[in-house]
């Protein structure tokens, strides 16, 4: 015969499935010995075949039966005896902490005949009554689902007329409120039970029940719990905090939950029972002041609550109560806390050597480690805010601003000293200038990968994409939502996490890095197998990637030395001129640029290696679109506006994304990557004179074909060899090759015969395998999503069906090759958990992110590692 | 020790490698018994090894003085016995037909004094000193490279001071030119040898030393023969065509190489050596005149010919010559002949049983089978042309026509009765009443697969696309390559085979379909397991595909049913509106409109497969663009102009092909998919009630997931269900997908749960294995070529180490749950050659090509699976 009631002293912290969270945290407090009221559970099992199965109630009435007698005997109290009153409270407990379900009742066994027994035991007639006026409220709440407010009401209305609160009424006053609830009862057509058995068998039912309420059942389903878990409900002989002036109840926290610091937090209650800390009735007093008012129960419970961290080695959330100058422990469990005071509790407790490193790591998740490190809107204020739109919180963050929606207007308003937000439909390279002085990016178009979400989160600025229900009129300076139409200059406020833009101006948050993340993230760099590079594009995000820890660089983009204004002029020759000699001026040009950025880089980064990837964006996002624009460039270049009109149109691609780049621009027009090369080894030859041992890592993108790779690398090696010999001073270097294209990975044993590194860009495979482009995507993407016909965003979290089996092919192809090869991923997956556990699961020596998420890669890192040693 | 000679009756036909063409079928005649005047042959190693080492000559002289001493003792003739004279010819003749080696040299072994002796002996001393005159001429010319005009110049002088024929030379003018040759010799420095051994000797290793001519190594190198080859030289007793009037020489064909008649074809001379039929001095007499002259000689070459063409299983190009009325074979060889031969000759020889069918099969080369089915410019013609530009011969044929620049123009000069030449950048579906009213197509972008090329091929119109050195200017009218710039109007001709584009008119020949060709590929159905059919788009696709024997339809395109300018509206309205009605109403009219294609089409397809693919395109294909038709539209749909623009600017999309197309868009707007389905059933019924058994073949392109899939399928059954069921009239159908997504195939063992069927699409795969779009491709593929990047358009011919793996592993994975499912292949490449030969490898059932397409890729699918078998 299952067994359905296990007795406190009868069960385990870990039998938490059985006997629900509560019980089991009861029961384990029972086994160590510490002061809980004598108590029963009721099995989750229990409530599933109650539900499932009427016939079960008889043999569960005789069992409870049973409990209660023990209980009895323990406690040596009996139900309905008034001589000596037994008491219990009673309270459901799932597997998991779950809103919505019945909760708490106090004092079940009191009667109105009983309750003047217990008045005269415990010589307390309003105590006692007190007890009951509470009983009869919180069962008709609870069990009978009497609207809370009807006997506030009563209350209230005798309040009113006592002109006195309700913990000062007079014991007659008391009986008049209990008469009163009675009668409530009757106009609801019912009775409150009169003896204990009664209420008791109808509470745990009523508790059963609540397990399918809609409340609960729609938890649930949001959450993926499972709906046959059940519920258990926990019986306990009731403690007193309102006995008396040496009496009370109270919550306290073994730490701070709000900053970490390692001290009591909480508050209590001199002469009340646990609802009312909560109903705000009276003020709770800070836990400190226990101190002083009842030294002796204060220090107990310090120790208790010492004794319950370390036994369950995390911070605890303990309700505990005092009768008579007792005290007793009515629950534990593992404090929720905010995500400041998660790192710090993690990270002192470790260093307190209450919990190892390793376990101090799995405490934190990634998340937590990501929202430390930008502002955020007080909670407040976005509760009284007006939402503008939504989309994709691209770049975490909170940011207010001016809108805008150029970058001329952008630049203009930030010299004026304001804050700017740039909206636009779609952001481009020409934008560079515009988001960099932006506090704020907001898109209409495109997704989590999009230009803009990219560069803002390599900037670290905060940045929502796809905001699809913008309509922006950039002629008339609009941008609409439904009726509400904003102009250049009004406020808006951008939260680049949740991905929802406010009307005007809302209070910030600032939260800044601190020590105990980085002594985190020390750690966990000792654990981890994978490290964790960057993406960077400018030395700010260079530096910004060595501040939060990265081992090197796994993508140093080099477009953007092409987009500042001068330079622009000078590949535009390059790409354009028929003159030989003006063609070799513009890349000498172009050399002496790139040189002196790639000092810049190497002056930061150092000896740490850097992937450093050659050219990779068509040709035609060089060329100017507008015609007036087109026409000063025909005036410098001494053609006609038709003959470069016509010249850009011929440059330009249907699908450029499918188009004349990466590496076949190194193809087509190899003195590019070749300056780029020269550029790359005299700058690290300039470092290596400094005695700084820089070796340089040139990456060629978008390869498809061999040939491609030991073409170019045979060009760059001339290139090289020349510079090195004429400067007396070579160094070694190493060519290798993004991975980005589905047919990159079916040969990656052939190119792993010329590259000396592979890196997977996540990017350009994803949309290539899916045939997604990633600027276009998120048109149907949500509704995918929203459909079910995909479970996530692959942009977002690898797609380990598709994309990871050719990428899980690749490695294994390149490796049959070259075994030791260094193989990392520096697409925006570097950046993912779900994703870095994939990479680590099939050995890639490092994932590469944008700065801002180094943090949260190098703590996810540790955390595969340490999953899969276990 | 190697044997450097073989005497004619040591060798055999096989023997090419060691004897060379010429030398093994000399042989091979004299084994068969045929008139071959005797002698040898040095073999080809010989003449390496006498390249490679001088020292072996000795050797050499050794064993070419037996091989003398054995042909006089054949002979009963001596060199250099002025009694009883011994000359011979001397040919080189390797494994491969070379041009640019030395040829021929006749009547070796005359000398001033044994001419005399042999005037005697034959009794006829013009004849011996004619050809001692002509061996004088032939070796200085081909030996010692006299310039033969030095040879003409004495023979023409004296032919004016004679005034006489060279051929009509008396005794002493033939003398005279002879002592005038021995000045031309002395002259350069040289004396003519005057033994018949010296004269030999001298003339083998010119032989040798002509191998390395720059002519011949050019030529090695082009066609990738092995320089380390070698030529043999072949020495053959002397037979007289010249020695009276019953005596001649000639060619003959056993069947006519221009039309592939069987009759004998050729012509001769009379009283003739060799070299007179080709020097045009004479006018040969046609092979029937021989039939009156010398009846005897004519039965007896016809009886020999037909042995030869039965004995080599080939139409056979003979040489022959008559000595006093006896007739001596020369050189029998495999004849060249036309195409239209070609496939005649296979076919008729199968009929006569010569052959089997499957060799019959193997004589037509695809290429042959293609350049039947479509116009052609005269050579002539070509050869008096100005070339204009070149690009991608994308759809084959030949037109001329006037230029013009747009759809409307190109309607407007139709109407007018011109032919019409469609130039454009690049065509959309928008060009495509231009298309249809235009004898050719010719594009600036795109490649093989770009929309003007597809669509060309479909209507097996000319097209050439890529045509990179094209400036079009629309708004002047005019296109220019370089200085030539040709207006609207003016007169081009488009090589669709080659490419090329010419200035002005040229004149065609015209070529048609005959039974040859439909016997041989019903013959190749039979041998085949790989069916074909094709990919069509209109009623007449269908009609054409039909006629040329596709089995079925792999691909039948719906997108233009949507193009038609009164459905344009509808579906405008099904994409924009916001009022439910509205689009509802033009659903139905959409319906109507498909039913009736369907109808039509089925009624030319019957119950052969047919696969209709659902909507592939993106929507904003079928919005307009410019700001008058926007207009319209607006004033159409009654919405503000802005607000359309605006819905139209949200639609379009920055990688069309990466975008929200083929099946995207019936998971966004599932009604277009469903309103396709019940149009294809409804008109499929509308047969079955006539009787013939449809069972329509549903294709939903462009799955990447299978939810995708499976959503689609459900909603599509329920339609099915509906009509089938509202109709009382079930029936069977299918619903595949379309296998064109690097992750389609990567997840085709989960596709293969919902799919009745796959289909490759080759276009799309391609593109985003490669990352390349066809589209812009163009603009580096061809410096790819050049290169040697890639060694062939992806486009074109399979990439067998990419797309084909890909393609291998979905059949693989989609065989392992559904083992019998049929797997076809419906892209471009289905019409190639190679592509089809990997295809049939890897098991696939058919492949679907354009209309014009399927007589090649029946005969290749029949090739190769012949080839397989063997």
């Amino acid at each position: 015969m299952t067994k359905r009631i296990y007795d406190f002293s009868e069960g385990t912290g870990e039998m938490r499935k059985l006997l629900g969270g509560k019980g089991a945290n009861l029961a384990e407090m029972s086994r160590l010995g510490l002061p809980v009221p004598t108590g029963f559970t009721i099995t989750t099992p229990t409530c599933i075949n109650y539900l499932e199965n009427n016939e079960s109630v008889s043999q569960l009435w005789s069992e409870l039966d049973g409990a209660i007698e023990r209980l009895e005997q323990r406690t040596g109290k009996h139900f309905d005896d008034p001589t000596n009153l037994l008491l219990v409270s009673v309270r459901s407990g799932s597997q998991f902490s779950m809103p919505g379900m019945m909760d708490t009742i106090l004092n079940l066994g009191l009667s109105d005949e009983t309750v003047e027994g217990f008045a005269e035991l415990t010589g307390d007639a309003h105590f006692a009554y007190d007890c009951y006026r509470r009983l009869l409220q919180m069962f008709g709440e609870v069990v009978y689902a009497i609207p809370k407010i009807k006997f506030d009401n009563i209350i209230a209305r005798q309040e009113e007329q006592s002109k006195k609160n309700v913990t000062d009424f007079s014991l007659t006053e008391l009986k008049t409120i209990i008469t009163k609830f009675h009668k409530l009862y009757e106009e609801h057509g019912l009775v409150f039970p009169q003896t204990a058995t009664e209420q008791l068998r109808i509470a745990v039912t009523a508790i059963f029940e609540s397990w399918n309420n809609k409340r609960a059942m729609t938890y649930r389903e949001l959450h993926n719990i499972d709906h046959n878990l059940g519920t258990a409900v926990n019986v306990q002989s009731m403690v007193f905090g309102n006995s008396g002036e040496e009496s009370g109840t109270g919550v306290v926290f073994s730490r701070n939950p709000s900053d970490g610091e390692n001290e009591l937090f909480g508050e209590f209650l001199i002469n009340a029972q646990g609802e009312d800390v909560v109903a705000g009735i009276r003020t709770p007093q800070p836990i400190a002041s226990l101190a002083e008012e009842m030294p002796n129960m204060y220090h107990e419970l310090k120790k208790l609550v010492e004794q319950l961290e370390t036994h369950y080695h995390d911070m605890q959330d303990i309700e505990f109560t005092i009768e008579d100058n007792r005290l007793y422990l009515l629950q534990t469990r593992n404090g929720k806390r905010t995500n400041q005071a998660a790192l710090r509790i993690a990270v002192e407790m470790a260093e307190e050597r209450l919990i190892t490193k390793e376990e101090a790591l799995l405490k934190v998740t990634p998340d937590m480690v990501n929202s430390t490190l930008h502002d955020v809107f007080s909670e407040e204020s976005k509760a009284r805010a007006t939402l503008f739109s939504k989309g994709l919180g691209a770049s975490p963050g909170a940011a207010s601003g001016k809108i805008c929606f150029d970058s001329e207007a952008a630049k203009a308003l930030h010299l004026a000293g304001d804050p700017v937000i740039l909206v636009r439909n779609e952001t481009s390279p020409d934008d560079i200038e515009g988001m960099i002085t932006s506090q704020a990016i907001v898109t209409n178009h495109g997704g989590m990968t999009s230009h803009a979400a990219v560069v803002a989160r390599g900037m670290g600025t905060c940045c929502v994409t796809g905001c699809g229900n913008l309509v922006i009129d950039e002629e008339a300076g609009t941008v609409s939502v439904d009726r509400v139409t904003l102009e250049e200059g009004d406020w808006v406020s951008v939260d680049g996490t949740s991905g929802v833009i406010y009307l005007g101006v809302l209070e910030k948050e600032s939260i800044t890095t601190n020590h105990h993340l980085t002594t985190l993230l020390e750690w966990a760099d000792t654990v981890s197998d994978l490290k964790v590079r960057a993406n960077a594009e400018t030395p700010q995000d260079l530096q910004t990637a060595m501040d939060f820890g990265a081992v090197g660089v796994g993508l140093a983009r080099t477009e953007h030395m092409f987009f500042k204004k001068e330079r622009l002029q000078e590949i535009r020759k390059v790409v354009l001129t028929e003159d030989e000699a003006e063609k070799q001026e513009a890349l000498e040009k172009l050399l002496d640029y790139q040189r002196s950025d790639f000092e810049k880089m190497y002056h930061i980064v150092r000896e740490k290696p850097m992937v450093i990837r050659l050219l990779d964006p068509p040709l035609h996002e060089f060329l100017p679109s507008s015609s007036k624009e087109i026409e000063v460039l025909a005036k410098e270049i001494e053609w006609d506006v038709s003959k470069l009109t016509n010249r850009i149109h011929s440059l330009e691609e249907t699908n450029p994304m499918l188009g004349h780049r990466g590496c076949r621009l190194g193809v087509t027009l190899p003195e590019l990557y070749q300056v780029q090369v020269k550029a790359i080894i005299l700058s690290a030859m300039t470092l290596r004179r400094k005695g700084v041992p820089v070796v340089p890592e040139i990456m060629i993108p978008l390869v498809a074909e061999k040939e491609e790779l030991s073409q170019i690398k045979a060009q760059l090696i001339k290139v090289i060899d020349d510079v090195m010999g004429r400067e007396k001073c070579p160094f070694p270097y190493e060519i290798g090759t993004m991975i980005e294209l589905p047919r990159a990975c079916l040969i990656a044993d052939d190119l792993a015969k010329e590259a000396d590194f592979f890196s997977f860009g996540t990017n350009d495979l994803t949309q290539m395998t899916y045939g997604f482009s990633r600027d276009d995507a998120t048109k149907f993407l949500s509704e995918y999503l929203e459909k079910g016909i995909i479970s996530h965003d692959p942009f977002q979290t690898i797609d380990e069906h598709g994309v990871g089996e050719l990428i899980k092919l690749a490695v294994a192809r390149g490796r049959s090759i070259k075994p030791d090869m260094v193989i990392g991923v520096c697409g925006e997956l570097g950046g993912d958990p779900t994703s870095i556990k994939f990479f680590q699961s099939i050995g890639l020596d490092y994932v590469s992110c944008s700065p801002f998420r180094v943090p949260l890669a190098r703590l996810t890192a540790a955390q595969v590692g340490l999953m899969a040693n276990e």
